[in-house]
């Protein structure tokens, strides 16, 4: 089957009524999704394995020096239909090919399912990869909430799975190069009149968690001067990060906040929320975080409220194999481009030579469901992939 | 039983975590207090009534010309014990008294439970006693929603009701006088060295749905320059809201926000908030929420998103009956003092005369666990109000 087709049977899994794609790690969608992938598998004769941090892989032949390609099938909350199933989809679609072409495979070629890329559930991005690659320690992952208080050690039992499992994989050991392919977020293709690209370098970047506390009150009984809201120290958070940003050519995000009591007549007593910061390297990053930082702290102050801020996950700079996207590129002729956003291929490029391809998305818009491709170029990267597969494999 | 006795009664009662009280209008906890007000009722020999929109009565007498006291028993989300709950079981706890004493109403006494005075669920305030006083149309009130999309029609027939019945309530042709007893909200009887106030005055208050449009996408592959972000404008007007209410004199808060998608890693499409604003006014809150409404457009079109307002629902300045206010505040030696916080005696004073008395708390916090006020002054609370049922009685 085609990548077009495997996607559209993924259309209805996780939809939201705004048309959207919420598939968060071990829910109901996600478990379908990897159900979806087993059948998949199944059908072009590939042997099924999951590791226990929930990464399937689909084997074509076994044994060392293998070559793996593949995505994640999870999704942000309200996301897009292609950031994480176009790769799976393309990889699929790609051994299909390969399959009925009568090529076969030098070296073990596996297909690659990572679970919770996103981190929409438990705060986390690439929690499969990390835990693979011993990036996180089992005991870290396994303690982590989501929104709800449940951990994710309890999430993975209740779907069946032996959390004392989890941690650094075995099969990584026979992994020696990682290929992911992935709609492009931003828009940098299209103007250049090119369907795929390849990655250069992934920008540094993390995640931080500000806690701002201050006293609820009663919103109309309490004058102006009486108050310590730390809604107004989270306010000017969010204008600081947007000027420390665009001045110094970064990018700066606070999307999620929460609320407490969340009341329209009481003063909060606390807001919790999320810096997302990303930038072209890790000394512009720290000052970034720490510009936002100090600017938090000193609007604090002037209200009389507090702020904590921890990081809760950081990623370094990842410059991809240079001598395989080099390879890559000459292959493909294909252009070079960097890109803010985080992937397994990042996490996986600590430990082997990775690359990663991006496929010309015309809205730019990623994360949200107006993320889109169109067929020909879904279809020009499941060519681009395969020939990847049959130069490596 | 004494007012003491009987708030211990309700501690357990919709009590979070964080050491404050979540009753909303219908859920387990406030259908708890119903029961336990129906009990108290029974007790005291009162003949129990309920009104088409879920306000109970417990009447000694019957007939024409009725005297009503009491207030309601829900709260805010994370609110404070005695918000409510103080002014129903002081009415609770006079009647005891006189019936001990011996001494019996000249005219009918009715000891009032408002259902949802604090709007907590479905974003109206005073619903019960709006209802009941035609301050607002069934239809318009049966069709609100929860956080959860089900309407207040839906809830009331889940819990046996009949959403028909409910509107203009015929008890209250008979009711001639409301005297609602509250706990402070606010400082002001503290320096003054008094445990009892009487009202003067409710500020005129609204409030206000803003909904901040953008376009979502992906935080970290989306240049500072190319974003259409909804939480710069909502922050903007956070930081508006503030400086032209502490500049005017007025209140205005935002202490519930909604972001979608609501991922770190995701720029939000959308942020809906709610405003609160209270003036000493009525041009005063109109120039106010213009002003807001205002800087918050700027905001927005600085960044090329969108914003939409609209009032959810605002109460007139509400001056208390002078007579009847005079003649409590000549009884009772007591001080007079206006309030920013809305009240279903706000509501009813529309109708009737209508006096509002105020028991000192130490912390001035309300809306909050750390809402207060000592034993000593709950009894001199139920001293006032069973002097004040036995001067009108």
């Amino acid at each position: 089957m085609g990548a077009n087709q495997l996607l559209a049977e993924l259309e209805r899994v996780g939809r939201t009524r705004g048309g959207g794609y919420t598939r968060l790690a071990w829910d109901d969608a996600t478990m379908t999704l990897r159900e979806w992938f087993a059948g998949q598998a199944a059908a072009l004769g590939l042997e099924l394995t999951e590791d226990g941090n929930g990464n399937q892989t689909a084997w074509w032949g076994c044994g060392s020096d293998a070559l793996l390609v593949g995505s994640h099938l999870d999704s942000v909350p309200e996301g897009g239909p292609l950031d994480g199933p176009l790769g799976v989809a393309s990889a699929l679609a790609a051994v299909a090919r390969l399959k009925a072409s009568g090529w076969t495979p030098s070296r073990p070629l596996g297909v690659v399912n990572f679970s919770d890329e996103e981190g929409g559930r438990f705060g986390v991005a690439c929690l499969g990869s990390r835990l693979a690659t011993g990036a996180i320690t089992p005991d870290a992952a396994l303690a982590l909430r989501d929104a709800s208080g449940t951990s994710l050690g309890e999430v993975m039992r209740a779907r069946g799975r032996d959390p004392r499992a989890a941690g650094r994989s075995d099969w990584l050991g026979s992994v020696s190069q990682y290929v992911e392919l992935h709609v492009e977020q931003g828009r940098w293709l299209a103007p250049h009149g090119t369907a795929v690209g390849v990655a250069s370098a992934i920008w540094p970047h993390g995640r931080y968690r500000f806690e701002f506390c201050g006293e609820g009150n009663h919103a109309g009984a309490t004058a102006m001067a009486d108050r310590h809201d730390p809604m107004l120290a989270y306010a000017a958070t969010v204008l600081a990060a947007r000027e420390l940003a665009t001045s110094s050519g970064q990018r700066a995000t606070l999307g999620r906040v929460l609320v407490e009591p969340g009341s329209t007549n009481s003063i909060p007593s606390k807001v919790v929320a999320w810096l997302d910061a990303r930038a072209d390297a890790e000394p512009a990053l720290e000052a970034l975080v720490n510009g936002i930082v100090r600017r938090a702290k000193a609007a604090a102050e002037f209200d009389g409220t507090q702020v904590n801020f921890r990081a809760e996950s950081t990623t370094g700079a990842v410059e991809f194999d240079h001598a395989l996207r080099h390879r890559l590129a000459a292959l493909l002729d294909a252009p070079a481009l960097p890109t803010g956003a985080g992937h397994d291929a990042g996490i996986l490029a600590a430990k082997l030579p990775t690359a990663m391809l991006f496929v010309r998305n015309p809205t730019g818009i990623s994360h949200a469901p107006e993320e889109t491709s169109t067929p020909e170029d879904i279809e020009a990267g499941v060519d681009a992939l395969t020939a990847v597969i049959r130069d490596l494999g």
